[in-house]
């Protein structure tokens, strides 16, 4: 079954793991043919996905950054045996993207070592190396202007006119990641320690939750200050948050705050006179309703122009996304160093 | 200078270091004379430090909880000078109290160990164990009835009717201390980073302050997320609200909402009825009107029949006070385990 089109590698790197997918860009030039008519910014029936691998091991990250070479000593042997499974023969991917959570603080080696790497191994000469959370934008919205908010244990906004992005938040479960799934399951948390204390604000019905899940809320502190993923901790009580808010006004109030904080890291992002729709991608809103009709209303209140909708596919889809647009040679998302970085041979 | 009446020893254990005193108790009965008429159960003229010692090294914590060994082999040679240069001759301390950081989840070994110790060691009969809050307590309302609020990086608020005790917060910066210096430093620098993002609720003054004092805030994660003191690093910016709390009404809200909760945990554990003072001790304070003003009218509107009043003394003149009230057979504060306990040997 070999694939027409041009081939296109995408990479989506986070804390769990890295995804690599091969695509075949229909309607974008060959690797030696001329541009065709139709553009590939837009993902979508023209980037059919040929071959995928999951890996359930973070790359590295050391006192460096994110470990390039590591990566590339994995990324390249797969990238091979996709372009064999897919029946490529000497055909090589036109472009590639990379999106990896940490990009703009600790992916410096990755753009020193990357492109020359993938261009050498693979014969890549044109690449992205982008934020997951671009490529999150890129995977939600296809290149169209708008604005992705990306939550999970933590929550980052990001949006774009197409002339320049705008970021809000994710600055961690201390400094913010306001309506996170950690700032979800610690102020939950909180509310069931007020309620142990007998303060004001408390919830017994969080209470209930937080000794079913944790024991004895006397033993959370130790249980909890120790750890490494505190962040991960906390946010492991997001759902039964959400699953006490319909009897429980406490629990409630904190879904609500909660989405109130998350349409304004929105509104903060989104392009000028609203025009461009907003996606909400990632597993807190999984947690539905309870934090999804708020945060609907929120939306309405603070972005009455934008349209709310859902992500049309994942990061790794947005990698090929971005990728797709490189090889068609009509990007729509505007590079920024740190940010989305390209690079043509 | 021989001192009269009976010595007492007194020990302050906390995450900074350890200090000890040695204090004469007028009126309060010799080592093996009767008990005088006057109780000593209220610290002030009754308990005369005559000496003391302060060390810069915290008792060390381990897998067995506070290292009991490490302070007997540093506290019974410390008593002794301090019995040597008051003249004290052949006397021994009647009682002693320890007022520990930890006391309640860590103290296993101190109540094994200290009693036996001491006892063998300096010929102390009399015993309390204590938890610093406890302690602070006794410092700041003398054995009194009432509520202490202890602020410092964290904030704990305990209140007796000399029937029990009751405690409320003190969950460390992820679950609560709520109104904290590292739950007001916290919110400010929240504030600094609205600002910087454009989200609702940012304060430019904060985000000038933070720069000025962190850097460029793009590194501010990346700088406080790996130490392990982040909860002392949050709260070394809680200055920097109170300083801008006058012309900033973000900063000002801080204060206000850290205020409410303070009152929050004090309204919590204060004797049934009202009776009893307020006391407020600790660092925290020290950030002063910006802080206390709206804490006072909370205090007033969430407690209105208790009388707000400074701290009569440190928990190392608690824990003077405690020791000085078992030498004279009357205590007035509620033994509890791992709050308080007591050995009379």
């Amino acid at each position: 079954m070999r694939p027409g089109g041009a081939l296109v590698l995408g990479v989506d790197s986070g804390g769990s793991g890295f995804r690599v997918a091969l695509a075949a860009v229909d309607g974008a030039p060959h690797g030696d043919g001329p541009p065709a008519g139709r553009s590939a910014a837009v993902a979508g029936p023209g980037v059919r996905v040929v071959g995928s691998r999951a890996f359930g091991t973070p790359v590295p990250t050391g006192p460096g950054g994110i470990d390039a070479e590591w990566l590339v000593e994995r990324l390249v042997p797969v990238a091979r045996e996709l372009l064999d499974d897919a029946g490529a023969g000497e055909r090589r991917p036109v472009a590639a993207a990379v999106g990896a959570a940490g990009m703009a603080g600790l992916g410096d080696r990755l753009r020193a070592v990357l492109p020359g790497a993938l261009r050498d191994a693979l014969g890549v000469r044109r690449l992205a190396l982008a934020s997951d959370a671009v490529t999150a934008h890129a995977g939600a919205l296809g290149g169209a202007p708008g604005t992705v908010v990306a939550a999970g244990t933590g929550l980052v906004a990001l949006g774009t006119d197409l002339v320049r992005w705008r970021r809000a938040d994710g600055w961690g479960h201390l400094l913010g990641d306001c309506g996170s799934g950690a700032w979800i399951g610690r102020a939950g948390l909180e509310a069931a320690l007020r309620a142990h204390d007998g303060r004001r604000g408390g919830s017994a019905a969080l209470l209930a939750r937080a000794e079913a899940l944790f024991g004895p809320v006397t033993g959370l502190p130790g249980r909890l200050y120790p750890r490494p993923d505190r962040a991960a901790v906390l946010a492991s009580f997001a759902p039964e948050v959400a699953r006490c808010a319909a009897d429980d006004p406490v629990a409630a109030d904190v879904l609500a705050c909660a989405a109130r904080h998350i349409a304004e890291a929105a509104a903060a992002v989104h392009p000028a006179g609203g025009a461009g729709d907003v996606a909400l991608t990632g597993g807190l809103f999984r947690i539905g309703d309870p934090l999804l009709v708020p945060l609907r209303d929120e939306l309405e209140r603070q972005l009455p122009e934008a349209r709310p909708v859902s992500a049309a596919g994942d990061p790794l889809s947005g990698a090929l996304t971005v990728a797709a647009a490189l090889a068609a040679d009509s990007p729509t998302l505007p590079p920024e160093p740190g940010l989305l970085d390209t690079y043509d041979d």
